[in-house]
């Protein structure tokens, strides 16, 4: 209890006033105090829970969820985080709605929201239009609101878009934060961004573009390496050297998995696609040209092939500071021999980090629980002194 | 907070005992008391929410909900209303179920029924099936009741059948109170329920035969007009002659939307699929007769272009009372160049309208929740007050 | 309230210390003691919840629920009996989920439990699979509590496997025990187990095998009937006679239905399929042997064909004791004109027990509560008779 106190009183200290009622897109549209009230409030909801305190603010009201794209480990944390703090998740499932029958994203965005307080949205598979798309329908429902329409403005949280995955890549900080004993502490870290080869092709950018738009903010030193054509959207990259500087820390790009690999702190080797062909099959797509489509896939595949010496084994492990560096992944990995013939890591180096790994996928729910819980209380600091006050319990377990 | 307790002193006059335990089905089974409950218990609730006042009333039970249609903004106003008293909404998925394999009506309806408070079924494709599915469904669960094999009775609640769409016409009409300043105020007024073009075929016929069943109730001038051969049930064309008599309204039906529009305070234009047309596919369907099915599609789609001016646009709305009628539709509307190529709506209508319209739609949560509150509160006045007293807050939100 | 008491009592004289934190896998890996506390708390909240008291226990909690086949009251009574006790269900749809991405049952095991408290799965159409399956998870979970991934270990809850089905066994004999006036009533009952025709082929074995597993530690003379052919899993029959030792009553198998029948005190008659033919299908699966699969399906269907005499008529049941068994089924059923031409049992007997048969599928959510109960609660006496004194409503429902 004293340790929650401490972080409440921590939380105290930032400034973070410009979250109430506002959405979560992309890590770098927020202030650093706001980045650190997010996680300390997971922290805070983290350890109550732990302690058996419920944290719940809701006595009623929906959270709606959007997925275009499969998931398993984002829907449970999203599920998870909501029903901590006492929402209930109703699933928009566009094949069972009408809105394929001529329903415009404005009028869905207002007729979901009667009761909703947060919508969370997964649109990860076309360039440019996943983010695009959460911002429309944050725009159609603060209209709503500011016309009466909606009694309250619910929240929207980004649950990976085609720019960014920030409820992801500040689970994998809060992981670093604590693996490493405090925010200050990462500062100076070597973190080396990697691609990494797939059988699989077409895998979103949001995960890389996320950690350097994002872990480039604590003064890390930042190595970003991929074969030659797998580059991210430019946008990101400005990001990261803008980031770079401004916290002290570096941000430099690299062909060679070695040169990233060496004497990191941190390593998180992960496919993905190349931005361009992405833009490109994004087009294709729109033309419907499934023949184009087809042949695209064929060119990736065989590019990939090119990489499959990219792998997270051991041997390149030794290259990293003590041959220790933190593995992260943000799951499912495509592991050699387990998953696939050949893929982004070896058997031997996710089996040593499997339970690191879980660690880090746990604080999902925590961190876009954190996002709703400061877009929606006007006094946290005040609120969750109170909640640690009532002790309501989560499992109500009564013995004399 | 006083504008609530001068609502429910309202309430209190009103007789509405027989709806305790009891279902919806049809508005024109309930009296005039019993829908005007439902408006009050409504607004009580819409005002107590914006008040943040949780009217919780369950602390468990579920509400299982039945959709042979898609739907987003039934099925949102279902769970939004559900969540809002307490219960948790289960999905009956008739395909991830075992009622393919033989099992009854009356074996499914107590099944799911241990512990369910709520039934809502949405059931508007075939004519003469809907509404008797939904009342099989309710004689069944009575009789688990009565046997002792449900310890409760689950209310049922018609969320659209081929014969009345009481949520929606219900929402509309609560629409129409607020915006008239009052149920009182809706006397004398004329209102135009108008067929209108769409390229899709086969729209339910519900909205119409509801709106004609309800708005007579309140001594307005009902106009039904729809082009030749677009006639609704009978059934339904004499309870709202029956009706208008009763409340000193009136009602006609003609073949022409300029006389329906002209000095109308509210407009209804929206599409619906001849009754006998229906009556022949339900037939067609019951005999796989899959090949007379498309013949009768190609005839509608047909038929239905012949009346392609049947549009609510800038020009017809001239003809109104001050050329400014309040226009409604249970959306989606098909609109001109926007959803579709020549519709219901012209755009610049519609977007004239968008905020009451949503507005309107916003109505519906409030309608199921006041009609499942009034089937489950044995006392809903002194519920109402206590719940009022006790002031639990929706979101916790403390400050000092 | 007296009543409830009285069960309170009775579950503290008996020792079931190690449910606590523990799954429920297989009847007969319980001792006689745990049985009868699932009884005893199943009676308890079902008396609760009918004295409209909630018995509540998690203020949040996720429950997820697995099913691998086709189910309606399965579904419908663990989300009833999660509802009850404060958790939300949320269903892993392996199609929606990236597990088909060479994700591990490891691995989904610890991202979907963060914040789970129940895991229930149906897994029942493979031999050797399902229990395994499940176990798997469970050792996962275990693994993960132990390293400090999952805050909290989640009870695993077999909703059917290849082997047993325990949350209907249990139901049934919850049913037995309040028809027959107490458990100890059961003691020289006789009971027949028989198989019955089907139309359909490849039903599960695991409610004949959960029978005879169950039935036998009451005292029970269970005779197991099937046609030469249709033998259940040899370590099932081990089990029921074993039991039947221990106990004091009888296992007897025999080819004759009416011998079976003869005398009978209950009747269960029930399809399912040859032990060895599942083996066999399991393995062509396996194989992706896709004619093989269809050539077993004539072989078996036409095997089946064979003994359309066995069926559950007035007939047959003039032999039971008084010609008046308590039929059991665990529903659906396929009956004889009604869901088939053909099936495995007459209307006329099905309608004579359709109440009491409902009854019997009324106990399954309570159950399965009770399951849970056990397993999550440290002090169930204390809790319980706290939760009696805290007397929380479940439906609100206040007047003066």
């Amino acid at each position: 209890m004293e340790e929650i106190r401490k972080l409440i009183d921590e939380l105290s200290r930032l400034d973070y006033h410009n979250m109430y009622y506002n959405d979560f897109f992309l890590t770098w549209e927020k202030t650093f105090d706001e980045l650190q009230a997010v996680f300390e409030v997971a922290e805070i909801l983290r350890k109550m829970r732990e302690s058996n305190i419920s944290p719940k603010i809701f006595d009623s009201g929906l959270a709606i969820s959007l997925f275009r794209d499969n998931s398993t480990r984002t829907r449970f944390s999203f599920a998870s985080a909501c029903n901590l703090l006492g929402l209930e998740v109703q699933d928009l499932d566009e094949g069972k709605s009408q809105i394929a029958h001529g329903e415009t994203v404005r009028e869905t965005a207002n007729m979901i929201s009667f009761m909703a307080d947060v919508i969370g949205i997964r649109d990860d598979m076309f360039i440019g239009k996943g983010n695009t798309y959460m911002r429309n329908v944050s725009k159609y429902v603060q209209e709503g609101y500011q016309d009466g329409v909606l009694p309250q403005r619910p929240t929207l949280v980004n649950l990976q878009c085609d720019i960014d995955h920030p409820t992801q890549t500040m689970a994998d900080t809060l992981h670093l934060i604590n693996e490493f004993g405090g925010i200050k502490n990462l500062r100076g870290k070597k973190v080396a961004m990697t691609w990494a080869y797939s059988p699989s092709y077409g895998k979103p950018l949001s995960v890389p573009q996320g950690v350097i738009g994002l872990m480039t903010r604590f003064g890390m030193d930042v190595v970003l390496a991929y074969p030659e054509g797998y580059d991210l959207m430019d946008e990101c990259i400005d990001v990261a050297k803008n980031n770079a500087k401004a916290s002290g820390g570096s941000f430099t790009i690299t062909n060679s998995m070695q040169e990233a690999f060496k004497d990191a702190d941190i390593v998180y080797p992960k496919s993905w696609a190349p931005f361009k062909a992405m833009e490109k099959r994004t087009k294709l797509y729109e033309q419907g040209d499934f023949d184009g489509i087809k042949e695209l896939e064929k060119e990736l595949l065989a590019h990939n092939a090119l990489y499959k010496d990219w792998e997270c084994n051991e041997e390149i492990m030794k290259l990293t500071k003590n041959g220790n560096a933190l593995y992260l992944h943000c799951l499912p990995a495509d592991i050699t021999g387990v998953s696939c013939k050949q893929g982004e890591v070896s058997e031997a180096v996710f089996d040593r980090y499997r339970t690191p790994l879980y660690r880090q996928a746990g604080y999902k729910p925590y961190i876009i629980a954190a996002m709703i819980f400061l877009s929606k209380v006007k006094d946290p600091v005040a609120t969750l002194n109170k909640l640690l006050d009532c002790k309501q319990e989560r499992i109500y377990n009564y013995h004399k």
